[in-house]
């Protein structure tokens, strides 16, 4: 039984892959695990009352029975898209219309169809990429390719900031000194430029300066723009910084019902222009036949009264905040006399911490807090396009989940420090 | 905004495409339509009273709650995996292992894998195809591959046969002279076998002696057999002869959630080696994350309990015989003295009708039904992988939905009667 180039792909060591089985497998051992390591959101209590509020009525009025008896058509459930269509509508100048938003089964599958359609192979003999502005970016961004890697990347500028009055934290900045004078965008090697907006995994959050030069560069070579709005306004609005959210017919905005809570129902929007809903519709028609539906049956009453607004303004926005600040504190403490710094904290959630000068690789100190029950993810696969031979940082940082209880962040956090803080004094 | 050679796959007139478009706006007119022409399932009270009394039951304890706040793991939703290994043993000598399952976003989900994994490019340089041993096939696996055409199938053998002690009917056979003497075969050009059984359009059963040669193919040319299993047993048993079901390492079965009436959930299931399931797991992480849990959150005590098969044996399958036998009848009425012929209803939810010698095709046909408000599909397309310009049979068919109640097939092939009658009678 032989696979295809294709196939082999997928049994190829792709170290994201490792990690996932990893993870899977720490987490079905018998020991106890801090799990700072993955992505599920948080269990809201507040929130999951609502949801099993809203359950029980869908059931009630057989929406759910509906909904599970019949296929949507390719482009999405209908009710779903002309709910959305209002909200958008209701909250931004967009004048969206139907022809305007697909569904796609979660965002994965929204970025595996959008990153092959504008990256790879072209009619005109060239191979474009992906261009990521500002690495590091998501992950799960990298093995999506059919054929061969496709993204280019740039490094960021580090600058050191406060956050809320204090020291030890920096900020990512997209390098546009780089970026405007990229090779690859001047010889037409680029199909797309892409960003996460609040980033995962560092919580970075590209302001509105940055993303109006973004756009400016992506309308000057004529490719898209595509915002990863994953856990950006106006739901889940896990951001804590003053921005807007932009559309026009050059963006590809895509949008998500997992960090709002419903990561199961995998569900993901895509708001583009007619063109590319149409080729995505046609996309979901041969790789799905058709989205699935009951993430949209659950949310279509929870967009039509802006309910999934209020609750993302004050209940899940206000938790991960809240849970940021225990983690910022924890940290603080256990590095006071440590050369060890907080990516200012603007959004989703994780944090992501940087261990300048540590003396072995973020990749093993994963291996070494394995053994010791906590799991964090080490940050070099998240350079995504970067060629991190030469760049120590790619191997210095981590991303910690802050979607745990106050007891797991606690006890997680303390691990780490009596780990680091051992390597940095014996080093 | 530029496309891909990838992504403009998915912007060309692909029949099927444009199909689901005339379907679709068919359907969004004013006018009233006898819908013959989809595949969903049919809505049957009964089996609705069932799946709205499990839905209450998950909302109530909980479980629908944990299945939409929570990912699976790539391989699926872990507890209903494990619900499948037991129900499978305990009805087949498989000694399946959780190792054995992997789920999928439905059914095209499973063939868009599979087929991307047995075809196309190989490390060795060749370019294999996907062996249809009996054309016609399903429409949908037409498109699914990400680079080019990689069907080879070949045409049936018909031959007329008598079904419930009445004349007029055929059955497609197995060209088994040509398939065992295949040069695709012999020159390593083939990378799996792949039949549906019962057949999607034809409603076509393989005799059990038919999967033994079909297996013992596949078995000295050293490539998976496939079997699409959508409308077989043991659910939703949509199957009227006496056939068995068979598995081992080198079969790779699929089977759906969509016609015991789920398609709205989009729930594949994949029964294959470990080395197939870890392959299609990290398709599944790559693609979409994680396959939707919907699906089996709802399944999952209807499978522990075996009230699955029981709503199949008792519910499913006598519906579609039911309204398989309405049609014959009002079939053999409208064309008592017409060269037409019904092909053997074996199985699924279709009959597959044979206009021998119609002055038009039956794309054309289509055209002049659906201004007459009945919807059919015609047979060209779902001749996957065979050269038709030379086969007028391939032009000479149609495919009609049995899902529907009564008046609707009533109505419909009275209408099918009075237009193709005219059409002979003018000739």
């Amino acid at each position: 039984m032989k696979f295809s180039k294709f196939g082999q792909k997928f049994t190829k060591d792709s170290a994201i892959l490792q990690l996932m089985d990893d993870l899977g497998d720490a987490l079905n051992s018998d020991k106890p695990v801090n799990m700072l390591g993955g992505g599920n959101p948080a269990s809201i209590p507040e929130l999951n009352a609502v949801y099993q509020q809203t359950l029980k009525s869908v059931v009630a009025n057989a929406l759910a029975l509906d909904s599970v008896g019949n296929y949507s058509n390719p482009q999405g459930d209908a009710k779903f898209i002309a709910t959305l269509v209002e909200f958008f509508n209701r909250h931004y100048d967009w004048q969206l219309t139907s022809e305007n938003i697909v569904l796609t089964n979660g965002s994965q599958n929204a970025f595996f169809y959008l990153f092959n359609l504008f990256a790879g192979k072209f009619d005109d003999g060239t191979d474009k990429s992906i261009l990521l502005p500002l690495a590091p970016e998501y992950v799960g961004y990298a093995d999506v390719h059919i054929d061969g890697v496709h993204f280019v990347a740039v490094p960021p500028s580090i600058e050191l900031v406060s956050h809320e009055g204090q020291e030890g934290f920096f900020k990512y900045r997209v390098d546009f000194d780089v970026l405007e004078n990229l090779e690859e965008l001047k010889n037409g090697k680029i199909g797309a430029i892409c960003c996460s907006r609040p980033t995962n995994p560092t919580g970075n959050v590209l302001t509105d300066d940055e993303m109006a030069r973004l756009t400016a560069i992506s309308k000057k070579y004529s490719v898209p723009l595509i915002v990863d709005n994953a856990y950006g306004m106006p739901f889940p609005n896990i951001i804590y910084t003053d921005t807007t959210l932009s559309w026009d017919d050059d963006t590809v905005l895509c949008f998500s019902l997992s960090k709002v809570g419903l990561p199961g129902t995998r569900t993901g929007i895509i708001v583009a222009n007619k063109n590319v809903v149409k080729t995505i519709s046609n996309m979901n028609a041969i790789v799905n036949l058709s989205p699935v539906r009951f993430g949209a049956t659950v949310a279509t009453p929870l967009f039509a009264n802006d309910e999934i607004k209020t609750l993302s303004d004050t209940v899940i926005q206000p938790f991960y905040q809240t849970q940021a600040r225990l983690a910022v504190k924890l940290l603080q403490e256990n590095f006071a006399n440590y050369p060890v710094k907080i990516h200012k904290p603007e959004g989703a959630i994780f944090l992501w911490v940087w261990f300048e000068n540590l003396p072995i690789s973020t990749t093993e100190l994963y291996q070494i807090l394995k053994q010791q029950g906590t799991l964090i993810i080490p940050s070099e696969h998240f350079f995504v396009g970067v060629e991190t031979a030469n760049y120590p940082h790619a191997r210095e940082c981590i991303r910690l989940s802050i979607a745990q209880d106050d007891e797991t962040i606690t006890k997680g956090i303390t691990t780490i420090g009596e780990v680091v803080r051992k390597l940095y004094d014996g080093a």
